[in-house]
């Protein structure tokens, strides 16, 4: 099956590029992207699969290929949200709609997916398992699509899952990965602190909400520097101290704005709770009010070690004159909802080399300026292709 | 002489009063006293006097009186400005000048001081010694008048100089005095700390001007808690860090605004020299840049104690009817410009009660329904054309 | 009866000068005054008065001297222990004492508050009141005697309490005074800081508690600079920070230790709860365990402004020859048992220059080679006998 | 020759187990390895090879086999010195030299070498290149002994250079590596912090030199928190701060002393730059003298990634039946000096598991019951062989 796979997916090479195009020239932003779901769906109307719509908090779909013989279960994610970016990329399919840009490359994800869900529909007799095709709606803005997902409980009877992002880190054909935690979580936090403003000149009769702030700030420098494990990764960043206010008036209050990124479940949590405690304790220390309002948004996505290791070792071997190049990648700085599936449901996430031909420094994803090299949309449909195949060889 | 001052003093109480209300009626901010300063020197028009006007940055007016014999020369001054208040107070004079309000007592200041000014020409052959009166323009707002006239080189040869300020903190006939320093300095400051904006997943790439900061605000703490005399009074509050942003970006620079306030002459070079020293030294340690304006404003007001025991001890001999009691106050937190004069020239700046009659709860100065007890005009008058008449008799 | 027990003051100057080098030659430290008190106690033998030995928690005596006519009664307090200095001045009279000296002025204290009692008893059946003397042991050292004495009740029925220091801030002649806040209070306070030690390579496996305690430093800046009125006086000093450790261990705990000083009691109770606050909030904000001893030490030494006012004027008029000037003196920064008298009974505690005759610049009390001009003796009897007879003398 | 190589340190295994345990009988500790040296040199006495011993800062030998061929240079290192712990483990070949233990397995890397060594220069007739045995002196104590073997330039010919050390991370037969930064590098600071001593109650006299130190404690943190790349492991941990005083006395002084972690040459860089930077705004801040003594120590370890990934395929290619597996292990906190030699040549500094058979949890390295799987040893031996040989094949 696996040859009959790769052929059938070469020859629709040109297919899967008009639909990135098609995508392309109609980018809609997260959780407005009615129009691509209706898209996708219609794509896979009359044929013999079952098929959700607006699954989760969204415009999130589930295609369902069951197999002719029964076996493991296995989900394969594409995200297909824009961005809100005035597009500046000089290309013949350029966004028409003003001020949204697919310049994260979610438009060849769900193109290459939709083209490879096709092929499996059509080997489905040949399969022994069942593969869930999930198109998610709405990556970019937290909470994201993917938590609500997989609290759907659709996605509950998976073995495992994979995905793929397109990257201009290399060219097409090279296929890069990350084992363990490969992009830090995120959090948010808010902290109001409620003094009591005054006469500058009488400071005992206040309470200085800038100063209290000011020893709140300096004190959040210790969860980073002391409370993480060195080996971690761990930044807060504040942002925002907005205590603007006028020179001789004691400032009864100030806000406090931060983010927060962790490379684990154990940093998240110690943060969590340290910055919790700061809060708590400032309030004790100065006699202010402080109110934090702590947001934890997407987790670190860890990528399973040994699943990482299978896709690997499948492409590997797989020998494919597509995928030029396996390499190992740094962990990222950026964050990524599909960490969401990865905490239920093991698997691996990796990437698709994009670079566009004779092209030193790319735009990166999220400038206005980003392309990828479309090859890389065959490159990464086969490369999942592969892995498909190679999980359901080895679970017979 | 002394008797018959007093006499004509008492006799002109009603037309002190009439100066008082008209002036109350026209009050005119800062800077601006155009009328006000006419007002006046048409007043002294045809009296055998020198008058000089425009005065320093402003409005001021020096009158001459030049006594019979020679001797000592001593200067008396009112300040005419008042403030950008709206009245509220319920007198058959209010304010007819939209928004701005004689509400810190000036306009009585004023009218004593020309009808006294008045009787001592009408009495000057019999002076043994020059007086000076000061009309003053300004008090209420930095750079304020009287460090102009001082620097203008025309009261160089005073010997002593003389001033009042109603204060409602006692009924009319109560005379205040605090012997030393009576009212605090103060200075301005405001930095701008310049670091480097940046993502915030990537503080090693920027300079976060929040965290120098707010170091900078807990180190100021130790100018007021280490540096200064304890015995000494100094406040530094700061009223304002401007650092509002995005949660998720590193701040390039934050504005830090801040109120000074001290009772010496030690303690303002002090908080001068180390608050240098810290937005210095800040810059060093995180590799910032601080730009500090510093602005000294008016110094702390310092009452010659044997001027001051003069006076109380003038007051007291003088045994006048009208003025009750001689009261020791505490010092004053707010702030006045009659410190320029006295840095240069011996003297004592005292108070008048005024608070209106039957009244327990009087509004201070600066509130849009502050009033006074215009008895308090006569106290004026006669307090200081006693130490007038006492300071020359002492000086023969 | 005044100018008779003037006249007897007089007679006995030798006397005093000879009692007060006795006790010069054998001083006892705080609470180990057993020889100094039985000679007190043996002077009183056989007079016709009250004697109660062992008051307090030492070796306190209070000798009451009741008058012939019923009236007011009041206290007169000398202290008569030494301090653990070995004497360095060059006098025929040296401490015989290895080590202790009186280096305070409380032998002269002693000496001519025995002599004036004396004077008093001898002149008792005019008195109209009672007095009661109080020999004071301990005022060096914390908890001092006073407390102790005031709390046995045996001055409950005090209507009055005054008491004298000899300072050499000027030549003997010279009486100073200060009204209100005149000694700072203080307290003693002991912060241990319980973290976890652990490998300096791993502080997340550990619990700073050097860092915690340097954010209990910068926290308690805050406390003098925008807590205390800035008209007040306040001190908290961090004398001893015991850190000491291994460079690459984390330290499990930290011992913090100050010194607190105030001027009224608005500030002690201000700084006392501020720094319990602080020391909690430290404990929340880093989750270690903060234990905090405080010991409120000797009040601030309040003297009523009319009881003040009351000595001033009586010197004033007595218009003695060995009272040369009567001067007002700033507030002083250490501390003084005797403001536990004032807590309870208004009076006055007021200052006898004692500078040797030609020395300008003399030492200080304390100072190993403290001396005093001995005719401040005779001064201090004398005025403390004019307070006493201007007393009965207005409270006839 | 690999075959023969192989079948050579096979025969000889009980050798190495013995010299092992001579080793393990007679340890000695860093830079006074005399007697340790002189065994090893004896080995060498008699061979066919160029021995070099008190090569740099202590009792180094560098053996040199040169092969019959010319060809590439490689350096094999093992330290051979032990720490001053008393031995507590259960072995017959337990320590005579009391409180002096082989805690740290360099007997066992010693003895492996030795033996590897004869072999090779038995063969060395097919040798296409040169092998340089370097036995080094003082591992474990800074400034160590690789520094300056690598300083004499005895190694400036060497292309490429291994070594090994035991870890009970897994059981014999099993080979760790790590690709890049795989040791922490470290430093050590002492800062004194020189203000001025003074009175408890009067801060303005002195300058409080623990409220400079705390402020620089505070400071510091941000150094790991917003200076480091958080992708980067840095730790700077305080372990002394030296401010022991009295309660009531401003403490003139106080010493810091801190250790500092680093997985990178950049961010060794930075902390270096950031704390003297500092140390230098704290001075200027506080107005203190900041004496700073920096001592950069071992660096962090780099293994090449091209040779690490060299070691990782010879050895999975040997197929040898005593290496098991081959396993990834994290990076590690400690720190070795074998870095030194990295920094000048590409090579790979990788683990040889040796938990002594059927403990589940054993002692780690410097533990007083350290004790190794004797198995190891030829392990190592064939690991290091392996390397040997697959590199001069690479190379012919």
């Amino acid at each position: 099956m696996r040859s009959q796979l790769m052929e059938m997916l070469e020859a629709r090479k040109e297919e899967m590029i008009e639909i990135r195009r098609h995508l392309h020239e109609y980018p809609e932003i997260s959780f407005e992207e009615e129009k691509t779901a209706q898209y996708i769906a219609d794509f896979y109307k009359g044929k013999d699969v079952e098929i959700e719509t607006n699954v989760g908090n969204g415009y999130g779909i589930i295609v369902t290929i069951t197999g002719g013989k029964s076996g493991k279960k296995i989900g394969l994610r594409a995200d297909f949200d824009a961005l809100p970016i005035q597009e500046e990329a000089d290309v013949p399919f350029k966004s028409k709609n003003e001020g949204v840009m697919h310049a994260c490359g979610h438009d060849a994800h769900t193109a290459y997916l939709m083209v490879l869900a096709d092929c499996l529909i059509q080997l489905k007799d040949d399969l022994n398992g069942t593969v869930k095709i999930i198109h998610q709606h709405a990556e970019e803005v937290p909470p994201g699509g993917a938590k609500s997902i997989v609290e759907s409980g659709k996605l509950d009877d998976l073995d495992a899952i994979f995905g793929i992002h397109v990257l201009p880190m290399d060219e097409a054909g090279v296929v890069g990965y990350h084992s363990g935690y490969s992009f830090n979580g995120r959090s948010y936090f808010k902290l109001k602190v409620q003094g009591q403003g005054g006469h500058g000149s009488s400071p005992h009769k206040a309470n200085d909400s800038i100063v209290a702030g000011a020893h709140f700030v300096t004190s959040v420098q210790t969860i980073v520097s002391r409370r993480l494990n060195p080996m971690d990764v761990g930044v807060i960043t504040i942002g925002s101290f907005d205590g603007k206010g006028t020179f001789n008036v004691i400032k009864d209050s100030v806000e406090i704005e931060g983010d927060i990124r962790y490379m684990s479940k154990e940093s998240r949590e110690v943060i969590e709770k340290e910055l919790k405690r700061i809060a708590e304790g400032i309030g004790v220390q100065f006699g202010v009010e402080c109110i934090l309002d702590y947001e934890p948004d997407y987790p670190p996505l860890y990528n399973d070690p040994e699943y990482t290791d299978f896709v690997v070792q499948t492409l590997k071997e797989a020998n494919d004159k597509d995928i030029k190049e396996i390499k190992e990648y740094p962990a990222l700085s950026p964050s990524e909802d599909f960490a969401y599936y990865l905490e239920k449901i093991p698997g691996c996430y990796f990437f698709i080399g994009c670079t566009p031909k004779g092209v030193k420094e790319p735009y990166f994803n999220h400038h206005p300026k980003f392309n990828i090299d479309e090859d890389s949309i065959l490159v990464a449909a086969k490369a999942v292709g592969h892995v498909v195949c190679g999980y359901f060889e080895k679970n017979q």
